[in-house]
């Protein structure tokens, strides 16, 4: 084990005993599906997504560091709900700045959670512009989605636990979107037994993390990519996330799924898995249906189950 | 604790040691629902329903007191995958009796576990009589639904997995069709804690459970309900379920749901609990959420995930 291994994994290992008594151990799940897979079903996570586990390792550090006035985040999905409920949870405010376009329901989900959200004039495009006005004008502490320390870490524990329920697996495959759950994962997976295949399965039209492997430095998308998947729709992935999936080379391999590859896994899912996963959560699942991944006793991290609603039933009825 | 509780738990942990290597330990799930709920998520079993556990209790009890050349069963459903992949698995013939107008997906996967099925000429209605006939041909022995210790032990291994995951529970409700679950859980819960509230949980479509709790003797329907939950369409619960939940008085409460109250459930099970279960599945949820169950920790059996795709598309698509 190198020593960038075990400092972070020590890291992880903190993260999980920190987050311990605010997020659920989800189970490891055995199905019908295949012998060989191993599902850790982090749609049972609390907000229905692994997101606060990273949400609240950092709020957490931060609070040990110093108390912060608030935390704010960039988010209109799982995160945004993370890091509300994790403020709410220490008793300090948040501010999430939401896209004008994001669902309804999404941004209900997290003002019903406490948090003040912003909507006017933000867009895809220039939400990080005006998180760095909100930032000098407030004294808030940015709680990143992915490209921070501490969101790694706590992401890193969802592993820990599946691999504490599964020490023999081969292979770990999660979503990559920004790399925060895949590069949590490769540092759990290579200090528990370095020769395990860790593999990130993105959308090919969002396929910044594999060129960004194959190029050997991070690639970004020219514009927020169209997919199913749409937790993975960030155009780059982090500096922090490159370091340890490719640096040091802890990630084997990023693997590309097709939008039909993905929603035939959300009907496998919802249909003979019974899990009703989002289409981000199945990504792992559609690349080994559709035979990318490689042989062997493998663990699926499958990231969540905040489906929309009218996309899914569209989903199941054209089986 | 009276002699036929400590007579019959022990048979029921008989069955849990018994079918140990066959079935799986499915998780309890807690969820952002409701703090005090505890989920039993028999969805996960094997063939995605409880009736495994049942099953293969009777078919290794039969193989213990003599092999026999076979089992027969009579079912449209989760028994007929159950019986069948038990008597593949022990090695005997299985021959299932399935209506003519049962879903061809269940009887496809029936076939695919290796059993025999006769469908041609098979009713709702004549299929008893036609049992009779097979069984007096053949050497066959009947592994029936509900009505039998054995299926009625193994069916109670579920709620003992429940009550050691959540010790302190003070309801449990599970769907009653035939009265296996229920019957086989009333047991466990006695001996665990004899102040438990035990409900069983059916359509208001289908309430013979309910007519036959009242009146303090077995009602027959006069036909087979029409219900979305499928699984308890049968016209009167069976004599040794009589004597564990009433004559015994190990139930408290036989509690009917709408078909709304079903519908809603469906689609809160789907959307909020991530669980894709059968509408039979939710029966305890919808009462839980109609504010039927009495007050308390409360833990649901949420009995099996094996939808009818068709259907929930629709409950999906007009919620």
């Amino acid at each position: 084990m190198t020593g960038f291994v075990a400092e972070h994994a020590a890291e992880v290992d903190a993260a999980a005993g920190r987050i311990r008594p605010y997020v659920r151990r989800t189970p490891t799940l055995t199905t019908d599906l295949d012998a060989r897979l191993r599902l850790k079903a982090e749609c049972f996570q609390v907000t229905g997504s692994f997101k606060p586990r990273g949400a609240f390792n950092a709020v957490l550090s931060l609070m040990q560091r110093g108390r912060p006035e608030g935390v704010v985040a960039v988010s209109s999905g799982n995160h945004a709900q993370a890091v509300a409920l994790a403020a709410r949870t220490v008793g300090i405010h948040a501010l999430i700045l939401i896209p004008e376009d994001a669902n309804p329901a999404k941004v209900a989900a997290t003002r019903a959670l406490g948090a003040e959200v912003i909507q006017k004039g933000i867009t895809f495009a220039n939400r990080e512009q005006r998180l760095r006005e909100v930032m000098s004008e407030r004294e808030l502490a940015l709680v990143h989605p992915f490209d921070d320390w501490d969101v790694i870490h706590g992401q890193g524990s969802a592993v820990i636990e599946l691999l504490a329920d599964a020490p023999d697996l081969e292979v770990v495959a999660t979503p990559v979107g920004g790399g925060g759950l895949l590069s949590g994962t490769a540092i759990a997976a290579a200090r528990h037994n370095p020769s395990i295949k860790v593999i990130g399965v993105e959308p090919a039209q969002a396929d910044d993390a594999y060129r960004s492997w194959k190029e050997g430095s991070i690639q970004t998308l020219s514009a927020a990519p169209t997919t199913l998947a749409d937790g993975v729709r960030t155009t780059a992935i982090g500096k922090r996330n490159f370091e340890v999936m490719f640096t040091n080379r802890l990630v084997s391999e990023i693997v590309t799924v097709t939008e039909e590859e993905i929603a035939s896994a959300v009907r496998t899912a919802w249909t003979r898995l019974r899990l009703a996963l989002e289409p981000t959560g199945v990504l792992p699942l559609a690349a080994f249906i559709a035979g990318k991944l490689p042989a062997g006793k493998t663990g699926l991290v499958l990231s969540g189950g905040n489906a929309n609603l009218e996309t899914v039933a569209k989903l199941l009825a054209t089986q």
